[in-house]
């Protein structure tokens, strides 16, 4: 299936926004889980069982696997392999190099390890991020405006900003509809400055939660093209109260709800 | 050792600025090597083997690598372990996350794997890198003006355009002196303006051989600062006559030489 479709599809059937972060620190893991790769595996597992009815995709954070070593990519393969079928993966790998090596990127994230998109950095130019957007079955959510404090050091940089742009020239690059931008939550103005200019853009949106986002906007802005993704990560894997893994089954739902299409 | 430290001793007891860049591209392997992740350690081995006396430094393209997924990262491993002691180690990895993240990434790449210093791109802003140049015993090289071609796309916007502000906000966060800029032998003009405004900071140079960039000038803004890093990788790896690998040899002699410090 096109990725296009398979979004469509992941959306019409789980009529949320609702993207669950898998960032697996393992010194917020419950105290029964080993802090080992298998440990980190295991919480995954239980993480997805509670969660997938009710998600449309899951955005897994590869630093996070990455500090295990091949071990990380050893389990990050088989949770993607056992996932159930109905429900996208983003590889929240922020890869971007020069062309020819981001092509071998695309091989890592696509065909070996199976993600239906990634996140990329558009820091090398429209270059960094064209072999992600080459072939149909796969998209690609190009960093634009992102949730973290220090972000518009860089992307408001210019006149017009350079966040704006990034947007134009993902539009540009958009032929095949599998691109999108990431905007961070926390940063409304732009949110709502991004989704007026760039109407059919889906939007992967970070920053709720812990981070301080607000989750109105971001629902607003999904709502307001019929598609998207609105990202939680440490408020649905790491609640403060609640015993596991009920307490992460009740943070998907209170999420998933909110975020209703 | 603290990072700047072992930098400077490479550098005295090579007397190059040569880095070799391993990119192992299985397509491009001598025929009688596998095309498997074992293949690859095998080709990467009989590479150093012949290289490690004439180089500096190694820069490993994470992208190689990861195309074979968990087996992939076992071999980078096995190679950085059994790498001769006296020979730097670069994690091309061009990783960039919200600040919380790229601290797994610093664990990743520094403490699992091992590497003296990685590439980060700043599209975050500088939160991304701090944590990569948190401590004296690692280091960094920031993505500045890269060596492909639709790199001034966004790395020009602005006025003064964002190269600029990315080497001035480096600058300032270079307090335990391990942070650098990667900048393309591509772009000569960008190349020599930065060199001239930060005469300090240590550049990693890539776009020597195959894509195209000068030398020369590489070799002059090296000098005149009396560090850095001129990276060739196809062009060693991949010699377009010869017999595997005295032609390897070959070419690195060549290279090593140009480069005298």
């Amino acid at each position: 299936m096109k990725y296009e479709e398979f979004f469509r599809h992941c959306l019409d059937l789980k009529k949320t926004f609702l993207c669950v972060g898998v960032d697996p620190d393992p010194e917020q893991l419950p105290a029964h889980f080993p802090r080992t790769s298998e440990g980190v595996y295991q919480f995954c597992k239980n993480l997805i069982d509670v969660t997938h009815d009710l998600s449309l995709a899951y955005k897994f954070n590869l630093a996070f696997f990455e500090i295990w070593g091949a071990p990380g990519w050893q389990i990050l393969g088989r949770l993607l392999a056992e996932l159930p079928p109905d429900v996208m993966t983003i590889g929240d790998a922020k890869r971007g190099d020069i062309g020819n090596s981001s092509r071998f990127y695309v091989q890592a994230l696509f065909d070996t390890m199976g993600f239906n998109a990634a996140t990329v950095s558009p820091y090398l130019g429209s270059e960094s991020y064209a072999p992600f957007c080459a072939s149909e079955n796969h998209g690609a959510f190009v960093l634009c405006v992102t949730s973290n404090p220090s972000s518009l050091e860089i992307q408001e940089h210019g006149q017009p900003p350079l966040y704006l742009k990034v947007a134009e020239k993902v539009q540009e690059m958009n032929r095949l509809r599998n691109l999108g931008l990431v905007m961070g939550a926390t940063k409304p103005e732009q949110l709502t400055e991004i989704r007026q200019r760039f109407p059919s853009l889906p939007f992967l949106i970070p920053g709720i939660g812990k981070q301080g986002g607000t989750a109105a906007l971001a629902l607003e802005v999904c709502r307001a093209c019929g598609t998207g993704l609105i990202n939680v990560s440490r408020s649905i894997s790491f609640p403060e109260t609640g015993k596991f893994p009920e307490n992460i089954r009740e943070a998907t739902q209170k999420y998933s709800q909110q975020f209703q299409i």
